[in-house]
């Protein structure tokens, strides 16, 4: 029988790209979105690219309403925004797979923080870390996933092996991220304008990202211990995509080739893992569209230090895609149900 | 039992099409992808985002070795060099998809004058132009597939309705059509670089462009008339899509409301067309990966023309999607069997 | 002794961009520019590509402060509020450069059909259609230039020589252009977001856009006939640029060769017009950032249409750089003094 | 009298930037443009956009024949062709600024070990890196310039001033750069498609690209102490401008506010260089067109490490901008005479 999903608030690009998904998923019946903005408008006005996808009306239905309709639901809400609404479909015995912020972490004083002040603190602590190649068996406990984020996403599954193997010197971790425009979401600013993006590079937030307390609370517990890393995101002109080059000093000498063996171990039978073959690196146009993950490998020896370059796509195994990696988890159905799609290059 | 297929020249942008949907496709096994240039390379070396897809490598075989593996035979040539292939398959009694221009005339001497002498004439007669909104039943007996050109593609899906409803002077056609740089292929050359093209718009080939004696012949039968159009391609700064903006004067009063209901009435059914709403008009981006055709219409009272507007990922439903469209036509499976993907947005 | 210039709405792309070129022109002193939105903030934060070219910081002053500052005043306004300020200007006795649509056209009624009811209905009449290479001798008598719109500057320089010289039936004019996204302004909208932008292209206000009275009103006066044409605008995935190819059906033959004389002789001694070599075609990329117009000519024999093809940067032909033009005319300075800059390609 | 300047080598994009930047230089006459490939052609025809610009035919004159037309040349070759022409210039007494990396190492087995033989090792010990900013008072008195790499500009530019005041631990650097296509030239390669590059971002040549040495080499004499640094450069998805970020952990603590002011004080007087106010970065497009270096500062408390970032146009400031600037120092022109040009924004 097909699990009956919901969105709340669908109407963001990470919202369009649940649609677009479990659309094509042939285990879930997609039963409502919602939006303020729009409701009451089909979603294939707002995106005509849905048309023949799905018949559905923007609801602006309450959550205690929607929770009457389904089994699973989606949360494509802003941080601050999602803690108010969680509770009712926790409350209501629905599973809650949320994209925002406000679960991720696991200490509520970080979160209030870098955040804000939580509305839902008692459900704080309930919520699993939905990184299904790190967290598969707790995923499949849960009732509540925090989705990870999209840079942290890319750094901590790029960093996760020579963590564990304590290869790398974690004092010296620098992550260099650059991610497409649609990171930034729909809502209209005058720096997500054509513009202002196309043509251009640069850096934002420097030192300053939110995502940073939550790439070094998985980091840290990958390695076992306490440290801060410098994180760096750059605006790349392009719609999708995130590409994280991440640099360490190794404590210990390697080879390529037994670093690539110790990736390959790592992820093994992980389908949504790609280790690129030693000497190439990933290039985000070669995940487009798709839940893979690609990451490179490389040493330079002259200054004894290893990078690690993973490439997302940041709406797909940044958000919506490992969303329902997640629910497939959680929901015992094939982990790729729906999401075995290549990228689409060119 | 699954279909056995093969790829005779799968190493540009049309053939790693073919691969990408094919190894998506529920009941086709594709066996062999041949490649000149990297022939002994494996497929996901050229083209890594198809790692994890399809584990062929590029082969150098002859036709008739790859014609013993398959049941079907895509072939994705340049012009001049399939008219050569083709026959081999033909006469090992394989069906063959042909994606060159080379079996798209019925007219050997245009053929002969717009691109050059003719090797296998003969067959030249048996091919079955490969458009399944209008040539569906002809498909189904054809063992010959002249699969359409993608501008082709998009301006007689465009003019279909009004041509058979005989709503305009045929003498008035202009069709002003832009393409996306992967319709330019993957050989290096100056005028497809990054730096040549982004920031870029120009005409080319104005009134010289071979998919012109292609585009008169289909809308002269659909009108049942002998006419000329004027057809000027234009080169996008983007890597996939064609629109197609096309004029005509209108010989007899219609409201836009008719002019809808007409266009929906004749293209019932059909999975891969798309009318927009009445007031909206098709963007390239919203079939982007897609075998869509979306059309739009509009009327200029003002001057009494229409305007219809289509727009096709011309990777998609301009070549490989259609070419495997035509493949589950032949193979009497279900016409959208693997190709019933939503478009990739944004 | 230099023009003491100032800018009126400067905050937007026209208004940057006359910041950035009257930075660089050698007789203007640019000394004031108004922005509501970001007033007390230097011209640099906002653009920070201007630092070391002005020092200026954006005022809210009132039009009559600015007026008591300058000589000539630039108004970068939207239509319907430029009307309400530049009498302020002109009853100082300012020189007035308006890059609205306000004062374009020459019939009260068709703009109040078009636009909106008009607030200085006696300074309609006395507005001087900005477009140097036909009306140079009315601009150096003017205290207020209208200046023109981006695609009817496009439009009317491609058909001037043709429709002057009487070649083509009026009736048959076609006018399929497309710009730049720069073209919408800094508004920030979610049709002009990076996302909706990039790799998409589509046509837009099909048969409904405001620029098309203004493209006839000229195109009548040229041909000295009156008539409608179609005019359909697109947009592209570029920042910058418009091209527009239009169609006209010959009343006479003539040949290629004989056209291009009379291009050439038509425009001969116009600086800021470059005819295109034979079978040569514009691309939007070899005008960018300059002040040129480049159009190429094409015959289709086969339908005995002529097609011109034209290349304008909106923002500076159709916008900043052709007010800059008019305000050398009228303080009989060299018309290309701040213009004669080469286009930024690649 | 105005400066005979030619240009060996001038078909590429670096020779065209070179001939658009001469074209509006007021000092100079350039009198010859070579290209063995467009031989016969005017410039204009393999650049339109020069059009009206310049009037010049591309040569294949000798290297000795070009000598005796010019004061200054500028050789704008490959690596490893530039070694066998420089001397002919040199010897007929010409200044010389050649802008590939034949001449840019001081140490000859180091070329050698990243490049090749050298055929002219004689002359490479004379040659001055063109870097004004360090290198003003031997530029002025050099014959042969030794055009600095566009990456080793952007990152020593960034770090000079920290490495002269001796404030971070030089074994702690690493830069990430990125940098757009035209920087891979204009031979036609597949990895440089329109269709490879629009939409991705990738790293390449990991630890392994040419500019290291040449970077390392300035670092090396800024800092009077030898060490290796970590340089990964990555292709982004736009024609011009590099983005360097740098970073280094610092051995002594310092205020954002003072490190600015080292940065101020450095500088101070460079037409060319621009520091960021203190909380915003560099973006390549506010810098694209002009020969500026604009430089962003930020402290990262957390882990000690300043990240330095700058921008750069590649082809102005990492090539003929900086070449350009060269000439006007050895000429004893104003230095920003034909370069005083703002960026082309948006």
């Amino acid at each position: 029988m097909a699990i009956q999903a919901a969105i709340f608030g669908a109407s963001g690009y990470t919202g369009q790209e649940l649609i677009r998904i479990l659309s094509g998923h042939p285990q879930v019946n997609l039963v409502a979105v919602t939006s303020r903005r729009y409701a009451g408008r089909p979603a294939t006005e707002i995106y005509p690219s849905l048309s023949g996808m799905t018949t559905l009306t923007y609801s602006n239905a309450t959550p205690q309403e929607i929770s009457n309709l389904c089994d699973v639901a989606f949360l494509a809400l802003p941080h601050g925004v999602s803690m108010d609404i969680v509770p009712v479909f926790i409350n209501a015995g629905r599973q809650v797979i949320d994209l925002s912020a406000d679960y991720r972490l696991r200490d509520l004083a970080v979160y209030e923080k870098w955040y804000a002040k939580h509305s839902s603190a008692d459900l704080f602590g309930q919520a699993v870390y939905g990184l299904p190649e790190l967290y598969r068996n707790e995923i499949k406990q849960a009732r509540l996933i925090a989705n990870p984020g999209c840079y942290p996403t890319s750094i901590i599954l790029g960093l996760a092996p020579v963590l564990k193997n304590k290869l790398v010197d974690v004092s010296t971790i620098i992550a260099d991220s650059a991610s497409g425009v649609s990171g930034a979401g729909r809502d209209p600013q005058v720096t997500s304008l054509f513009c202002e993006v196309d043509g251009g590079f640069k850096a934002y937030k420097v030192g300053k990202h939110r995502h940073t307390p939550e790439i070094e609370q998985e980091l840290n517990r990958l390695a076992g211990a306490d440290f801060a890393i410098t994180f760096t995101p750059h605006l790349l002109p392009v719609k999708r995509g995130i590409l994280s080059t991440v640099y360490a000093t190794l404590k210990t000498d390697i080879t390529l080739s037994d670093l690539h063996a110790m990736y390959a171990s790592f992820y093994e039978g992980e389908k949504f893992i790609r280790i690129c073959p030693e000497g190439t690196y990933p290039n985000i146009s070669s995940v487009c569209g798709s839940n893979y993950c690609d990451i490179g490998l490389a040493l330079d020896s002259r200054t004894k230090r290893i990078i690690i370059i993973s490439a997302i796509d940041n709406l797909v195994k940044g958000a919506a895609g490992q969303a329902i990696q997640n629910m497939n988890i959680i929901c015992s159905l094939s982990e790729d149900s729906g999401l075995n799609v290549p990228p689409l290059y060119p």
